[in-house]
């Protein structure tokens, strides 16, 4: 299914990454919506095609579309969960149906056959794409769809701007009921499908025990999660190949060890790619970051599996640093649960969560005053951060990649072939019959033997310093896609607020009502900023461990060039 | 004038340098044989064009030439200069008029016109090929011809191996004469037109003052120039500008001092250039190292002009370390006249020396005792060495060659491309409004000039090691296209000999001639051997040089990049 979009933003493509150029107002073909971590496949007016940032794009409406005052899911008419979205039972039970009360069991009803679905293929190999596809494109219920049901279609993120656009007009559309702000027609923006709008419209209600809460305090930096419990860390090592059935299938396990407990846990990818879903699901406002890509091929191969070790300690140790995810309940589950039977109960547990989406913002406490900054101006000042952010990582990681391929192909061959011509001049001088000097000959054809070992060391160098700086790239790439969406969530509960002001100002919401609308909004708002702060601090320290890596790793590598040209020099030195 | 040629073995022509790639038994078109330095020019079947060493093929006779009996000439219908040889005279001349007595005037009337037309371009810029190219292709006298008058030519030399095979079937022509042996039917090798074979055949006789001999001993190594006089070498600095005709030339004048006398002198190129012929034309079994190439465009740079000093200085370093071309009239008179007028009487006197060509080895003074060794398998062994070194050379100078642009292409591109990403990286840094590590960002673009700064280091690398390497690689492809004429040269001279042997048996050449005969092709067999054990000895010290010189400057190249690498890192440790 395939619709068109309109570029609002040049994105300059890596060459070799599959990754499309796009300029700005230029019209594209959408061919895959799925492809994931926020990423649209299309193809150009020049018939070339490859993946561009959904966030960069506005979907264009087809001219031949009912106007706006039609029924809303005719201006979507190429997502394409929508036949699922438009059953007539979903239409009726909009807004209507989904009471405050019901949301617990709404989330209940949506998880189960979710759980059921990974029941039947926990046991499966866990990087079987077609088991995941499947279940993105089953059908869910209605009700769930409303109520932060839809998480797992989080890849098919709207864009960030088209998204702010085409939801702001709809959201002016106010209800004749005055007892509440009318949902949001926008049914496929992330606000809505989250569950966001609901939490802010006071629809959502749940029990939050009393260690489940998270909390924003105000420091020199604005708001900040408070780090609840202790920090702590946790290693990764010795992949072990488990097999089971008799050895009919078999599978890599990683071993994790968190320093709070020191006891070894067992996992594999799909255990890794399960918590991912429960993370997405449940923090719709703080970006996960993503996994390792699945590759099918050579995945049992020891440098594809050390690689994947060292992205998933990347993986984890981004998780145990953030003050929110390090202590998310399923996280703990997944880093401490040693039984079987004490897992399956956890893994149920984590997928009937009613915090998820915006249910985690009932368990989220602010300070206790309303914001003070303008948040709209840091909103949009991140917003050009992000891009600006987005633009480099991606400069980054194409020139590194084919940084890599030089220094795999190009760069190896030329100093073979040095290598290889001064062995040339070692073998003719072999040839002279008095044997002038066979020191000097050796000596040539050891240089020989040094080039070729310095291609070699240039063939194997982006392992260690490339390889490791991409890591971290990628979960920067990851984490910058989700930011359109989430900053888009704050600029929607900011115009809903304004919506109920004016509302409120025609007397047709309450004082008390718009209080606590405002309040929610300002969870919202706190939320998002709190994650700013952190996503910063993060930052901050990933880019230096990541550049001091890199540096470090080129200085032994060049170090370690000197040191053998040194050694083939010493060989002429001691010629008499 | 084009001919045909086969490829008597395969020579793999290096990319790029406009070398033609040719394999045995393929037939080629000769385009051009004035290239230079041993190199014709040619098209193969493929049609493609490229220039390969003329001792790697031979030239095909036509098929509709006249047969063996016709006059000898018409065997080399393509050979440029045939005209003036051609010419009646110089036939009827041949072997009767060029008596012993007639040797010095002849070469007197050889160097006449060309020291006039010399004399005439004196002021000329040194470079201006065409003066070289009209010089030539003037006619020469027909005795000068016969009588090492044709040194010029020796651009033009016949290919060793095919030389060798067409001489041997010739030389076998023995004339009805029985006083004396006739000479060799193919005037245009070098053995003929250098005067060697007049020398062999006693026609050649001079005054060699006592000064002038070179001494040939025996040593370990077997024969050896004897060094006469005390060893010295030579500075040269301070390449100037200077004009003569008030400014209308100007001209680059390298300055020299020679170590004996420490007194500077003047030379231009133009003065090397005409030392250079002397030198060529004097000492015919000696390679005299090549001149830097000619060069019109840009040849006031100061690059080039740097470049150009450092090539002189090794050709200078090459001459002063033989111990006969040390010696030599005409090259100290090149490093030690200061004074205009003796200058000029000295250059008409090296233009007029006597004892050029196959006359130089009447100044040659060998052990007393027959040569003991096989002579013929050693030539046969040097023959062998100098292809396979010349192969070698030719690789390491072609992968050199490539290597030093993609220092200055591909591989500075990379390291600008990681530079500017990470510049790119630290400006998306800048644009976080809270400033969360300024020092970072800082340190990031750090990190990008420093990759641009090295990106400039592989730049300019080439001129610090490759260009070096590849100076000492142009004089020995220089020498090395030498060898196969020298020992054609050696090998005629053998012949020679056995065919005065089977004339002394059948009682057609008396005793005391064979016997005269015999020790006048010892000299010859002496020159060649001493000459090969004098290239070993100052070939195993130019390579030591040429190979410790790369790698210090490899090493001086990389660790520059460690330091500066680890400057760089350095503002990472510095964050707080």
């Amino acid at each position: 299914m395939t619709s068109k979009a309109r570029a609002l933003y040049t994105f300059d493509g890596q060459p070799g990454t599959g990754e499309l150029s796009i300029f700005e107002n230029e019209t594209l073909t959408v061919t895959r919506k799925d492809v994931g971590e926020g990423w649209w496949e299309g193809v150009n007016g020049r018939g070339e095609t490859g993946l561009f940032p959904a966030a960069y794009v506005e979907e264009i409406q087809e001219v031949s579309s009912p106007p706006p005052s039609a029924p809303a899911p005719a201006l979507y008419p190429s997502i394409p969960a929508q036949s699922s979205y438009s059953e007539p039972s979903s239409q009726s039970s909009w807004g209507t149906t989904t009471t405050s009360a019901a949301a617990a069991p709404v989330a209940a009803a949506h998880h189960e056959p979710a759980q059921q679905q990974q029941g039947a293929d926990w046991d499966d190999e866990w990087d079987d794409d077609s088991d995941n596809e499947q279940e993105q494109e089953k059908p869910r219920g209605g009700a769930a769809a409303a109520a932060g049901g839809a998480n797992n279609d989080r890849r098919q993120l709207d864009t960030f701007s088209s998204a702010s656009t085409m939801g702001g007009s709809q959201a002016l559309s106010v209800g004749g009921n005055q007892a509440s702000v009318k949902g949001n027609l926008n049914r496929f923006s992330e606000f809505v499908k989250s569950g966001t709008e609901d939490y802010l419209l006071g629809k959502l209600k749940a029990n939050v025990p009393n260690g489940a809460y998270v909390v924003i305090t105000d420091s020199n930096y604005g708001p900040m999660w408070q780090m609840n419990g202790q920090p702590y860390t946790c290693e990764i090592f010795s992949p072990k190949k488990e097999s089971k059935l008799k050895g009919l299938k078999t599978f890599i396990a990683y071993q994790l060890v968190p320093s709070m407990t020191n006891i070894t846990v067992s996992r594999r990818y799909k255990h890794f790619d399960w918590l991912h879903e429960r993370l997405k699901e449940k923090f719709v406002l703080i970006p996960i970051p993503p996994l390792p890509d699945k590759q099918v091929t050579g995945r049992y191969e020891d440098d594809f599996i050390e690689h994947r070790m060292a992205q998933l300690k990347l993986w984890v140790h981004y998780l145990c640093r953030h003050p929110v995810l390090s202590q998310s309940e399923v996280w703990q589950h997944f880093l401490n649960c040693t039984d079987e039977k004490r897992w399956k109960v956890g893994k149920r547990a984590a997928e009937k969560d009613e915090l998820i989406g915006g249910g985690f913002l009932l368990a989220t406490k602010t300070p206790p005053k309303p914001i003070a900054t303008d948040v709209d101006m840091e909103m949009n000042a991140f917003g050009t951060f992000t891009k600006a952010m987005s633009n480099a990582v991606s400069l980054v990681h194409g020139s590194a990649l084919e940084n890599a391929k030089r220094h795999m192909g190009p760069f190896k061959r030329e100093y073979e072939k040095m290598g290889q011509a001064f062995r040339t001049l070692g073998q003719a001088f072999e040839l002279d019959p008095i044997k002038f000097s066979s020191g000097l000959t050796e000596a040539i054809k050891t240089t020989g033997d040094t080039y070729d070992a310095i291609g070699k060391l240039f063939e194997e160098q982006p392992r260690h310093d490339i390889d490791p700086m991409m890591d971290t790239l990628h979960i920067y790439r990851g984490l910058l896609a989700s930011f359109p969406e989430i900053l888009d969530i704050q600029k929607r509960s900011s115009q809903k607020l304004r919506e109920s002001e004016k509302l409120n100002e025609s007397n047709r919401l309450s004082n008390a009502e718009l209080g606590q609308l405002r309040s929610r909004a300002d969870v919202v708002s706190y939320s998002v900023m709190a994650e700013i702060n952190q996503f910063h601090q993060v930052r901050t320290e990933n880019f230096k461990t990541m550049m001091e890596h890199y540096l470090e790793e080129q200085i032994k590598f060049y170090s370690t060039i000197v040191d053998s040209l040194k050694t083939s020099l010493n060989a002429y030195r001691d010629i008499n």
